[in-house]
């Protein structure tokens, strides 16, 4: 079942929201616009958009309702304004947030018989429409509007959790900035050592596709906590740490994630699970519980 | 020119000098092994090789010696044996060791008459032999001994330096861990989410593809230090670090890299750098200066 209807509602204006207004219009979409500064509905009712004075006016234009706002703080101001008009809508909030946020802004849908669906953005406005921005969707209403929100990029659907696409989003980012962050601390040591960086980052990316099983693996050996040798067993691994903070200190390079890995297989190794996998450090990382409650 | 003759010397029978004289004895070479506790090398006497007493008379038995021993105190031990057996000899060693090592034994090697190649390995010892081991050379008497040196498995020559094979093995190790502790910190987050940490890791593998050429930009940028927008200008990957952090501590994962990031990214963009990419917070990494002075 397809309900989604040819109208569609943006709720702000921004570069972002302007973006995503444009897509719709262009594909025919009845779009009714809404943005705190008036004016920054111009070119898109020039393009044939409605634009309406009050936010809730503008939900009350179509079913489906596309929020993208700066933050948390601009959605709870505009969401007040409301009042009845979100009942029986399916609110679409794309604004960056936490996961809590979303279940929060899940929850207020609910109480005000809306529907909600989370949504996270990877990529620039002007890929908006094309397969270079990335959506990531969450909210048991997603799969009623899935061709809509299709035109909008390359989607993903995350599941029932509304707050599962900001989890995506936010675990997806940080990984990046561990690759490059460490990436360019291995590119100061190469440098360091009178070596061509360039050559180095071929080679690293060319081996990237040895990591994709290696991943998976790891990820499958936390998920069953059996944690067979990976990279080979952990006391081999552990006889190179030494070697390896040491060198990176007399060139003066940072050692924070060499010396944690040393520290924890050093850990590990104590336990009695030198014969396993670097993958086994996972159970001894601070903080939350394996699963958390909710 | 391939001045390699048909007859190896290998010091060293432990796993990993045991496996690579079964290659080159498989292969029909001469083989001569030595090791200080003479009894391991019975297995590869009894498969065709010939054990000397001494260290000397292994190396005055063959041109190539491949000295494969626990650590660096063993080599300068072995080496301090020798005499005048290595005078006309190429010494190719695989002990593991830093770069200055590999230089020093160099500049030994040279003092005694002798030709250095320095070599590191990335494999377990049954797959020496198998294009499964990774064998990373560097120094300049290697292009004539490259045939000899290819049957031990995927070969690769890292220069003129004698401790170039040394500064990649230490860099694709540091950033084997870089990539792995930050994946496993996220799994942790994932999963004290409620996601599902398989899912998550066969997403981000399946990305790592677009991470490839990502590094290459960001290497160049390094080099030219000219840093274009690589994931977006700063000042919009800035926006994100305070909810990023906020979120994982709210969940207790640990968020040393991404206030590291955060704190790089800020005193960028305080320098007037907000309109480039992230890879410019290489110039701020502390520590080695850009190019190390030998
Ligand atoms: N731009 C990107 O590259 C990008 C990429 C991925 C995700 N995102 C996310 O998309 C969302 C929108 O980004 P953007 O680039 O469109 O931002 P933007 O260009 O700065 O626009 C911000 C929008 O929020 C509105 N707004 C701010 N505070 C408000 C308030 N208190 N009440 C009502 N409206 C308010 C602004 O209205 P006024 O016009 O009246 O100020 C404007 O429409 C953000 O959450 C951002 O993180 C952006
Ligand atoms: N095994 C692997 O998976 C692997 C992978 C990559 C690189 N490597 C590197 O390869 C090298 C050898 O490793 P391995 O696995 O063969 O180690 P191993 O099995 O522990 O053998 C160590 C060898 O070093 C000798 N040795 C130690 N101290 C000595 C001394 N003071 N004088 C003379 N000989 C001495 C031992 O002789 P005795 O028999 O008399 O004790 C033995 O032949 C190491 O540098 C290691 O890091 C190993």
């Amino acid at each position: 079942m397809n309900t989604t209807t040819g109208e569609i509602t943006v709720l702000g204006l921004g570069e972002m929201g302007s973006a995503i207004a444009r897509v719709f219009l262009d594909r025919g979409y009845r779009t009714t616009v809404w943005n705190r500064t008036a004016s920054k509905a111009a070119p898109l009712v020039e393009a044939g958009a409605t634009t309406a004075p009050t936010a809730a006016e503008a939900v009350a234009a179509s079913q489906l309702v596309v929020v993208c706002l700066l933050d948390g703080t601009a959605v709870d101001e505009v969401l007040s304004t409301l009042g009845d008009t979100a009942q029986g809508k399916v609110l679409v909030n794309v604004t960056s947030g936490s996961p809590d946020q979303a279940r929060a802004y899940e929850r207020w849908a609910h109480e005000h018989g809306a529907q909600y669906i989370d949504g996270k953005i990877m990529g620039d406005p002007p890929y908006v429409g094309t397969p270079n921005a990335r959506f990531l969707f969450s909210g048991s209403a997603f799969e009623a509007h899935r061709d809509a929100l299709n035109l909008l990029g390359a989607v993903s659907y995350h599941g029932d959790d509304a707050g599962a696409a900001a989890v995506e989003f936010l675990a997806q980012v940080a990984m990046g900035y561990e690759v490059l962050l460490g990436f360019l601390h291995t590119l100061k040591l190469v440098r360091s050592e009178g070596a061509d960086v360039t050559g180095f980052a071929d080679r690293f990316a060319a081996s990237l596709t040895a990591y994709q099983p290696l991943l998976t693996s790891i990820a499958k050996a936390v998920e069953s906590r059996e944690y067979p040798p990976d990279l080979g067993p952990l006391d081999v691994q552990f006889a190179l740490m030494d070697d390896l903070i040491g060198h990176r200190e007399s060139v003066g390079v940072e050692a924070v994630r060499m010396r944690e890995t040393r520290e924890l297989m050093a850990r590990r190794i104590a336990d009695g699970h030198g014969g396993e996998g670097f993958s086994g450090v996972y159970e001894l990382l601070a903080g939350a519980p394996n699963q958390r409650a909710r």
